[in-house]
């Protein structure tokens, strides 16, 4: 595919997963013969999105008592993951783990843009599967695809940027956790790569102005209830973890990759359904902000390392 | 570096090129003992990002009365540059490309998002180098870096995501053109990739409600006043073109990395200081949309196609 025919593909590809045609946004008389493509489908418009694929940059337009959320996600080959996996997968992770940013933060996704590299010799097949499974995921979570490019590489390659939206000044962040407020996850830990991976929107939003904190794992619960404790000047009392069916319990704690939510709450809140309790947040030592105990022993924060470990 | 000495980095770099403390929005205690960071500096004030480097997503707060530009970008060794390339020309560059599209808009930048690998061998110096030319030009050009990621990889691969802003319903697209319009490029086409990128911002911005088209040239004068006519069902006389000094005409009409803007405006509107005619506008012909012709030969839409030929 040449960049043009890639541009046909992407519109294509994304009016169907939008199910509507390329959006126009903006007053422009439709040329003699050529329907109106003016109308916006409703997943467009609940978007915002005003002006999709096919000019410099996409148009957006905000919602009046919204803060905006704005995060990129990168994933490569031999870093993050192996050839051996299902190119769809690929896709369906490589958006599925900025959408887990966005929900750890207790907002509804909007729109995407997707950068991509392949080898030359994976071709269109590898590009289509993986698209795919990555704008069905976009379908099921109301994410419109509003841009992208493609290019060549020896290795697969993939940044996907979201932008995303939360009511005004509720977005829930690392840095509110207080000594005395339970510890909860969302999910069992230590799961494999080669799986789907299941964003906690739902979650995430049902935690908004009841969360004292909130994060999603992405590096394993020992490095990321660190860096939570750390954001809030707190030390955190672990005294059990879901272990994922298979997985060590040295998985469970430093494994990467789980996607599920870290969340704080004041202990007499009545926590969402389906949550585990793990542990209580405590007050810092003098100088020892971020330390964390399992069953009464220093847990080190020592997790998924993409300078150190590259996964299986 | 591992991931949290570079989460750290990566504050320290947007802190020193914000000219500001990392920047927290909503209401939080400050810790005891600790300075209450919640200050807001100039920048970042301007650019409505209420919460950087640190948690899941940046946080932005839009103003009212503006469309958002939202864009993605991608540069990758031996595909658009090769390794000799000062590494703080190639940090300059991977962000003007995406500043050019927030400039083709005719909007202005607010915030960006850097994704970048890098081979372990180059390591930190490498890092330092090419965060201080993108970083130059943030500041420069008013835009605050909110968030990133690093990994290794066998090749150097960078993906900016950007964030403008555009007075509502204004953004300069590329589908306005019209018969009879003047067409102008704002500077000479044919430039060698190893240079500085000027993106276009003062004169993008200085087109709003006069331009009826505008795109940047990325891929070429032919292949990108093709799209453009395409996107507008208009064809296109090309009379002249402003050859870079050094470079050959087939360069100046084929090759890409320009940046330069191309735009149309009614023939009868004064042009601003410094660009340069190179046309007119005309109906297409029955099926035709999109021809371009140059000094009345049809000129075919080939240009820069990371599919076909790799640049030198």
């Amino acid at each position: 595919m040449n960049e043009l025919a890639i541009v046909e593909y992407l519109r294509k590809l994304a009016a169907r997963a939008n199910a509507a045609r390329v959006v126009r946004g903006a007053p422009a008389r439709p040329a003699p013969g050529k329907r109106d493509r003016r109308t916006v489908s409703g997943a467009q418009a609940a978007s915002g999105l005003i002006l999709g694929i096919g000019d410099d940059c996409a148009v957006v337009r905000p919602r009046a008592g919204e803060d905006l959320l704005f995060k990129s996600d990168q994933i490569v080959e031999d870093i993050h993951f192996r050839r051996g996996i299902a190119p769809a997968i690929v896709g369906q992770r490589a958006l599925a783990r900025a959408l887990s940013d966005i929900a750890a933060m207790g907002g509804e996704p909007r729109l995407c843009l997707v950068s991509l590299t392949v080898p030359q010799d994976l071709g269109e097949r590898f590009i289509r599967a993986f698209y795919r499974g990555l704008l069905a995921e976009a379908r099921r979570t109301g994410t419109v695809l509003a841009g992208g490019d493609l290019a060549h590489a020896e290795k697969i390659y993939c940044d996907v940027c979201i932008l995303g939206a939360v009511p005004k000044g509720q977005a829930l962040r690392r840095d509110g956790a207080r000594p005395g407020d339970a510890i909860f996850v969302s999910g069992s830990l230590g799961k494999p790569w080669d799986r789907r991976i299941e964003p906690r929107l739902e979650l995430g939003r049902s935690l908004l102005g009841k969360a004292t904190a909130c994060m999603d794992i992405s590096d394993g619960l020992a490095l990321d209830l660190h860096r939570l404790c750390v954001a809030s000047h707190v030390a955190a009392h672990v005294t059990a973890v879901p272990i994922h069916r298979g997985a060590t319990l040295d998985r469970a704690l430093h494994g990467g990759e789980d996607y599920e939510l870290l969340f704080t709450m004041p202990a007499s809140m009545r926590p969402p359904k389906g949550v585990m309790r793990i542990g209580t947040v405590v007050p810092a030592k003098h100088g020892k902000e971020g330390e964390v105990f399992f069953q009464g022993e220093p847990l080190p924060p020592r997790g998924y390392d993409h300078f150190q470990q590259p996964l299986q």
